[in-house]
Order: structure tokens, then C-alpha cells, then sequence
């Protein structure tokens, strides 16, 4: 077996076996990493091959890098040993905001735990496969320590900053667009609905929609790195004239009409700043 | 000249030259379609091989496919001479809703006025090109009559239902996702670039996210067909924990949370009805 191969092969413990924590578990014995794991409530195992600690002190003395994934920070909080964790590196994968991070981050300090934060921007079944997108932050060295068996997790685990904070902070930006657009994509359903459009016939032109999207994005990106909003591929004018129709389609089907309401409070925001004639990523520089 | 090219060499007539109709116009010619334009004020005809007419009764004289393009219905109806218009068929792609389409279509009626309600779905750079889409709609056989004509206008030209209302239905639907989306975006641009993530670097992600779309819109076109809506790719409960964290993110930077918050109240009506171990969709059935 070569160096590499058996560097790999970190024991790991992961604290936490909801239906992520157990999917971060399985993925790290797939990949051999000896894993040892711990639930608040007993009998979640089902299916690991890993050794299960009867407390969380003990699962975290089994390895020197502990992984935990629980519903919030301040959970996780609570089920830290910090004598068990001192001189070892935390991986926390709950969910919370950059600040929360940021704040976990000087308690790790604190008590001298090696710490890193770490967000999953995937579903439970994409866990260690090609799709699964994880971003971590914190002292390069630690994550370079680390890597290989973080890589573990899913193809495109990736490391961006030594700010605690930072991938709390990407995945807070990345969902904003998410569920923003999926609240979009909801209500297009439910007007289309509303106007007797099935389904399935609105999804392939939404799609084919979509399709625009990556360039756009791209567009805006430029226009926000430069704090520049030339109008040319269209004003907050004629955005604000369109809103307007949707909204009097909603509204003529008594249909709640509240976030696209708010997308168009902030354009009037940009109108009344003297900014009709500039494009939509004016909107990010107000 | 084989019949078909003859007969797709309808004279046609385009009203209202501003960017838009001008773009129509534009198309048209290039499709070698004898087409005379109007505009209220003159001098925007440059660059079009089109016969320029003095008044808006003249140039729909000239034509048996009469095509306008201004800012909404109200202005349409403020150019458009009825006795001119009669036995003729008028094609307004002028932005409005679907009721406003209905009733544009009831006024036609009443004149002895055919009529299509269009939409345009693609900016002024993408028409008659691969990419442009537009929608129509009314009689059947009004559409099949200039079938040819309009498919000059973009290669997705489509005929979407009998209803006049519906191909501003469909636009309004689109739209509605387009631009609470596109708020999505611009908003995770700000609340990235709040946290020192550059645009370039955010967008990169974005994208990738993209990728996921097609696949969530086809799930959610089946929920919301089905009306069943499971919750085992994420429920709503989940879905209001992480909107809690973005939204504590936004508000950690003093940031607009408008929109998120708009979509974080319509989750919560749909908690407080019972549904949080549902998914997103069960929102499209409130």
C-alpha cells in the first residue's frame, strides 16, 4: 500500500446521525476511513459499518479529526467535550450563518481545538459522489492536513479562506439565490396553474428559460466586479413595467403576490435613486 | 419560386418602432417579407428596409398581417384604427397581462378585427435568431394563416391555445420566475460581496447550482401535477431552518431582506396549515 494510500486512511468520528450525519458517516467508511460515530439518541447505525462511542467524549477520543452535524450551532454546543477535543481538529457541518461560525470559530480558539467550518450544498443521497458540492474555511494548514479525507465527502469538497466565516458565507449567498428562485419557480406553477397552463407544459419552458441563465449570471457578475450597470440588455424601467404586469396577473387571480411585491420595492428603491435607465445588478450597489 | 416561399412572403405591417418592434420589423425584411412601419415619431425607421407610412391608418392599409409593438395595450389601442383594421389580422406583442389580452380580444371582436395576443420572450438581439422565443395565441386558424409569417420573428415561435389570454398566461408565468430568480441573484451578489466574496468567485458556484434546476422543476411539475408532495427531498420544515440562517446572515450585514422574507412568510402559512413534513411544491397548493 502506498504512503498515500495509508495517510488516507484517518480515523474519523462523526457526531450527529440525522439523515446527513449518516450519510457524511457512510461515505467515510466507503472510502475505508475506520469511523467511529455517536447520536444523541441511540440505535441510528443502522447500516454503518462503523463503530458506535456509548458518550460524545468517547467518540471523540477515538479519532483525531471529529466531524459533527447537527441541527444548529448551538446544539452542537452542547454535545462538544472541549477536554476530549483539545489538540484535535473540528469539522462543524451544521447549519448556521457566517457570525455563528465566526463565533464558534473563537471557542474553538479558546479551548485549543483545531477548527474548521464547513457547509454541505447537497442532498443526503449525493454524499460522496460526483454532485456533492462541500465548501470549508479556516486555517489552511488544518484543512490541508485534512484534505484527503474530506475529499471523501464528495467530489467537489473545496477549501475557500482562513476566515471561519467564509463558507458559512458562501453557502448563506448561494442559498439566498436558491430558495429565492425556487420560491420563483413555485409561484410561476402555481400562476400557470391559476390560467390553466398544466404543469409539465410551463416546466420544459422554464427550462429552455434556464438556459439563459449561466450568461446572465455572468453578465451581472462583470457589471458588480466593476460597479458598473450599463442598461443595454435592459433598464430597471422596462423591469419595473414588467413586474407590474405579473403583478396585475397574480393579483387578478387573488393569488399571493408578497416576494415579487418585494423584488419590485426594490427596483422602485433604484427608480427613485435616479437609476431607471441602468440594468438590474444596480440592485446589488444600492 | 416554389407556392410555400411565395406564400410566406405575406406583406406585413409593424407599428411602434421602438427597440422591439424595430428588431420585428428588422426580422421580417431580412425574411424578405414586403413590410411597411409606423412610429409616432418619426425617424426610427434606420437601418430598415421597409416602407416608412405617415400615418398609422395608411400603414395598416398596406398590409394584411398588422404586427404592434409598443409600451402596453393602452397605447396599442390609442394608435389603432379600427375601420383600417377591419377584415384584417392584428398581432399585439406589446407587454401586458392576460387580462388585458382578453379584453384587447373582446374590442377586436367587436370591430370585425382578427386577433392573436403574442409575447416575446428574448431581447431585441435574439430575434429571428435560433434562440428567440415567442408565444401566441386566438383562433386556431388565424395562427395557421401566418404561421409562416411570424416563424420569421424566432425559430421557438409557438402557438400556445385558443384562449387570447394565454400566451400572456405563459409570459406572466415565466416571468414571474425570471425575475424573482434574477432578484435571487443580484441578491447573493450583495450578500457575497458583504462578506469579501468576489462576484466572479460566487458566480463560478452559481452556476454549478444552476445545474440542478432542470431536475427540481421536473420534480416539482410532478408534485404540483400529482398534487402529492412528499417530503424526501427536503421539507419545508427544513427548508424554513435554512431560510432562518440565510436570513440571520442578510440582517448580519444590514442588508434588504425583503424578498427572502417575503418567501420565508409564505413557508410559514404553509407550517402553520400542518404541512412541514411536506416539500417545497405543497407551496403551489395553498
Amino acid at each position: 500500500m502506498s504512503r498515500f494510500s495509508l495517510a488516507a486512511m484517518t480515523t474519523v468520528t462523526v457526531l450527529g446521525l440525522g439523515p446527513m450525519g449518516h450519510a457524511l458517516a457512510a461515505a467515510l467508511t466507503a472510502a475505508e476511513h475506520p469511523t467511529t460515530v455517536w447520536n444523541r439518541t441511540p440505535g441510528k447505525e443502522n447500516g454503518l459499518n462503523a463503530t458506535v462511542a456509548t458518550t460524545a467524549a468517547d467518540a471523540i477520543s477515538a479519532s483525531p479529526l471529529v466531524l459533527v452535524c447537527v441541527r444548529d450551532y448551538a446544539v452542537a454546543r452542547s454535545i462538544l467535550d472541549t477536554d476530549a477535543l483539545k489538540g484535535r481538529t473540528l469539522v462543524n457541518l451544521s447549519g448556521g450563518s457566517p457570525e455563528q461560525a465566526r463565533t464558534m470559530a473563537r471557542w474553538a480558539a479558546e479551548h485549543g481545538i483545531d477548527y474548521l467550518d464547513g457547509v454541505v450544498m447537497a442532498t443526503t443521497d449525493a454524499i460522496g459522489g460526483p454532485d456533492a458540492a462541500l465548501f470549508f474555511s479556516g486555517p489552511a494548514d488544518v484543512y490541508e492536513t485534512h484534505r484527503s479525507t474530506l475529499a471523501a465527502l464528495g467530489r467537489h469538497a473545496q477549501y475557500v479562506g482562513t476566515s471561519p466565516g467564509q463558507a458559512a458565507a458562501f453557502d448563506a449567498s448561494l442559498q439566498d439565490m436558491l430558495w429565492t428562485s425556487m420560491s420563483g419557480v413555485v409561484h410561476m406553477f402555481t400562476l400557470a396553474k391559476a390560467e390553466h397552463i398544466a404543469p409539465a407544459d410551463i416546466a420544459e419552458h422554464a427550462k429552455a428559460l434556464l438556459g439563459f441563465f449561466p450568461d446572465m449570471i455572468d453578465l451581472l457578475a462583470g457589471q458588480i466586479g466593476a460597479d458598473h450597470y450599463p442598461g443595454d440588455h435592459g433598464t430597471l424601467d422596462s423591469t419595473a413595467a414588467t413586474m407590474d404586469h405579473i403583478l396585475d396577473a397574480i393579483r387578478a387571480r387573488n393569488l399571493d403576490n408578497g416576494v415579487l411585491s418585494a423584488a419590485r420595492a426594490e427596483v422602485q428603491l433604484a427608480l427613485d435613486a435616479g437609476h431607471g435607465k441602468e440594468g438590474f445588478g444596480r440592485l446589488a450597489a444600492l
